[in-house]
C-alpha cells in the first residue's frame, strides 16, 4: 500500500544539494501519511550517479541519519533509469516478505551543476560497453534509430512526435512541481519560419523537443502493508501487480528493436499479478524520455495493437480526457527526468490520480493506473499496476 | 535458502574486467547448485564503485544478459563496503516475499587497477561530506582513532592487534581464494628487528599489516524458497536469521563511539528472527576491515562482553579451533576486501562451513554461522544467521 507520496520541484535546483533534495521529498511524503512519528522499518534510495556526480556514496544511510530515522535499514539501488522502479520494487518485497512492515523509497538525482557533455558521457555508460559505448553511442542516437526505424515501417511521421511532446508540455503546464511550464505549439516548434531555429537537431530525426531534459529533483512513497496501513487508519492507494524484467543490452542483439521485450515482460507480469488487462487502465505513466519511447511503451504494454499508437495520438486518445491518458504529470519530457527520481514519481503522480487529487491535470474517474520505468535502452524494466481505495 | 555458492580467486586480477568476475564467480555458483538449465527470476548485483572506477552503470542487466538469464529482473545494489550484505538481504526478500522462486545474488568489485590515492579518496566518500569528509578524514583514521579509544579504555595492545591479523593470515593459507596467501608472525610484523621496516605506519597506531588490502574479487550464491529447494532436490544451506541497522553517519555524533550499534541492531535482529543466542553459533565471518573492527564487532555481536575480546584472542578462542572460531576465511584482512564482494563472500564461506566443504579450514562440527558486513564506518551493518540442514 501506499501510504504517503511527496516530491520536490523538478528543475534547475541549484539551492539544493543532492541530500537536501532527498531530504526535502521524503519529509513531504512523511507528512502526507498524517501518521506522527511513523516508524520506517527501512529506507530505500534510487540514484543513478550519486557517486559520479555529487562525490558521496551510501547515500541510503546518510539519508536515513539525517532524517533521524536510525536505526531503520537503508539501501541504495541503482539501475540507470530504472533505478526509482527499482527502489519502489525492492521496498514492495521487503513489505511482503514480513521483514519489514513500513518503507521509504526516495529517489532523486542532482545533474545540472555537471557540464552537459559530461552528462551524455555518464548516461551513455549504461550501453554496451565495447558493441556500443567505444563507439560514440548515446541515448538520443538509439531514441534517433529507433525513431527512424519506426517511421519507415508504420508510417509515423514528425508532426506525431511533437504532437507527443505538445501534449506532455501542456500536461505539464497544470502540474506545479514540473520542470518546464512552457506551452509549445506545432507552429513553434514544427511547422513555423522559426521552428527550426527553435528546436535544433540533436540526432537525426531527432530535435531538442523530441528529448527530455536534464533535471534536478526527489520523489518519495511511504509503504506499507495492508493489515498496517488498517492499523494506522491511512489514506491508501493499492500495490495491485508488479512486474520487472530485462532485455539485451546491444541493440542490435534484438530480434525486433521495434518491441521492447522488457517492457512487455514487466507488464504482463504486472498485469498477471493484478488479475487486470490494460483496457482495464484509467490513467498511465510511461516513459517518455523520447516521444518514440512513449509510443511504443503505449503499445507494448498493451494499450494499442504494434504500429497503431499513431493513429491514437491522431484521435487525441492519450491526452487527459482521452480514452487512455498518457503522462498526466507532463511525463519525462515536460516534468522533467531525473533518473533516480523518475520511476518513484510515477508512483506519486499514479497515487495522486487515484486518490483525486491531481487538481487541474486530474484524470476524471481514475481507478486503476499502469507506469513503466525504462532502464538503459529498454534492457531493465520495472511496471506496476495501482488501484485506488 | 542457499542451494549453489561461488567465488573468484581474491587478488590482484588485471587478466579479468568487472564484468569478467562478475561473470565468472556467478557461473560458478550457477554451476555448484548441479540443476541444469535453473530458472532464475531476479539478478542481484552488489557494487559499491562500478560507475566510478570501470564506468559502467546498471550491471545488473548487464550481467543477466551476459549470463543467458534474460527476461530475468535484475537490481544493483550500492551501501558502500555493505553493498554485498544488502544485496543478498534483498534477493532473501525477493524470494521471502513470493514475488521471486529463485534469485541469483553476486557481488563484485575491480579496484586494482586505479592508483591507491583515488581508492582512498573514493573510499572516504562515504564519510560524512561536512563533518569528516572535507577535513580528509580516510577509514583508516577512523579505525585509528577507535584503536586507540580502546586501548585507552581497555588495555588492548598492540600485539592483541597483531594476533588478530596472524590469525586471519594463517587462515587464509588454507584457502585457496583468498587474496593473500602469506604466513605472518610476531616477529616479522611487531616485535623483530626489520618489524618496523616491514610494517610502515599507516595511521598511527595502525600499521600495514592492520589494514586489510585493495582487493579485486566477486562472490555469489544462489537463494530460494524452501519449497523450491525441496523440488529441486537442492543441497541446502537455511538462511534463518536477517538483520539489517543504520548508526549515525559522523562518528561524533556517536554517544559512545567503542558501542557498533548497527553492529548490535543488526545482530539482535537476526538473533531475534533466528530464535537463537551469540551463543548458538559455531562460525563466524566478521568484517575485519581493521582488527580493531573484528574485536569491537565480536562483542557487539554478542560473542564476548565488551571490553574482554583481547582476552579471548588470548585464550585462542577465535582461532580455527576455538570456542567461536571467528573469520575461517581469512577475513578481509587476508582473504581479502572487494567491498561489493565481501559480503556475500562471508555468506558463501559460511555455506561452505555448514556444508562440511571448507577443507583444510574446516571448523569442526559447524552447524550454525553467523556474519556480519559492515558499511561506512558502521553506519549501515547487514547481519546473518545461517544453519546447515
Amino acid at each position: 500500500m501506499v501510504i504517503g507520496c511527496g516530491m520536490t520541484k523538478f528543475g534547475r535546483r541549484d539551492d539544493k544539494n543532492l541530500m537536501d533534495l532527498l531530504v526535502e521529498s521524503s519529509t513531504r511524503a512523511l507528512d502526507d501519511t498524517n501518521i506522527k512519528n511513523i516508524k520506517i522499518d527501512s529506507v530505500y534510495v534510487a540514484t543513478m550517479l550519486a557517486g559520479e556526480l555529487t562525490h558521496q556514496t551510501a547515500v541510503a544511510s546518510a539519508l536515513t541519519d539525517q532524517l533521524g530515522l536510525l536505526p531503520a535499514g537503508a539501501q541504495r539501488i541503482e539501475n540507470g533509469p530504472a533505478s526509482g522502479g527499482s527502489a519502489v520494487l525492492n521496498g514492495f518485497q521487503a513489505v511482503a516478505s514480513g521483514f519489514c512492515d513500513t518503507v521509504l523509497v526516495t529517489g532523486g538525482e542532482k545533474m545540472r551543476h555537471v557540464p552537459g557533455d559530461r552528462i551524455t558521457d555518464l548516461i551513455s555508460t549504461m550501453t554496451h560497453p565495447t558493441a556500443e559505448y567505444v563507439h560514440g553511442v548515446t541515448l538520443p542516437s538509439l531514441a534517433a534509430m529507433l525513431t527512424r526505424l519506426y517511421m519507415a515501417n508504420y508510417g509515423l511521421t514528425r508532426e506525431h512526435l511533437a504532437r507527443v511532446a505538445i501534449k506532455n508540455h501542456e500536461n505539464a503546464l497544470k502540474n506545479p512541481y514540473a520542470h518546464i511550464h512552457q506551452k509549445i505549439t506545432l507552429e513553434g516548434i514544427y511547422t513555423g519560419a522559426a521552428a527550426e531555429m527553435n528546436n535544433p537537431l540533436v540526432s537525426d530525426p531527432l530535435r531538442l523537443y523530441d528529448c527530455c531534459p536534464v533535471t534536478d529533483g526527489a520523489a518519495s512513497v511511504v509503504l506499507c502493508s495492508a493489515e498496517e496501513a488498517k492499523r494506522l487508519n491511512a489514506k491508501a492507494v493499492k500495490i495491485i501487480g508488479a512486474g520487472n524484467a530485462t532485455d539485451t543490452l546491444a541493440l542490435s542483439e534484438r530480434k525486433n528493436p521495434l518491441v521492447l521485450e522488457a517492457v512487455k515482460m514487466s507488464a504482463q507480469r504486472a498485469f498477471k499479478m493484478a488479475c487486470l488487462k490494460p483496457q482495464d487502465i484509467d490513467v498511465s505513466e510511461l516513459h517518455d524520455a523520447f516521444e518514440i519511447l512513449e509510443i511504443v511503451e503505449s503499445e507494448d504494454a498493451g494499450f494499442f495493437e504494434k504500429g497503431t499508437a499513431q493513429k491514437a495520438i491522431e484521435e487525441g486518445a492519450t491526452s487527459l480526457s482521452g480514452r487512455i491518458p498518457i503522462n498526466p504529470s507532463g511525463g519525462l519530457k515536460a516534468r522533467g527526468h531525473p533518473p533516480g527520481a523518475t520511476g518513484v514519481a510515477q508512483v506519486v503522480e499514479l497515487t495522486w490520480q487515484l486518490r483525486g487529487e491531481a487538481g487541474e491535470r486530474q484524470v476524471s474517474n481514475a481507478k486503476r493506473g499502469f507506469c513503466c520505468n525504462f532502464g538503459g535502452f529498454g534492457n531493465n524494466v520495472t511496471a506496476f499496476v495501482l488501484e485506488g481505495m
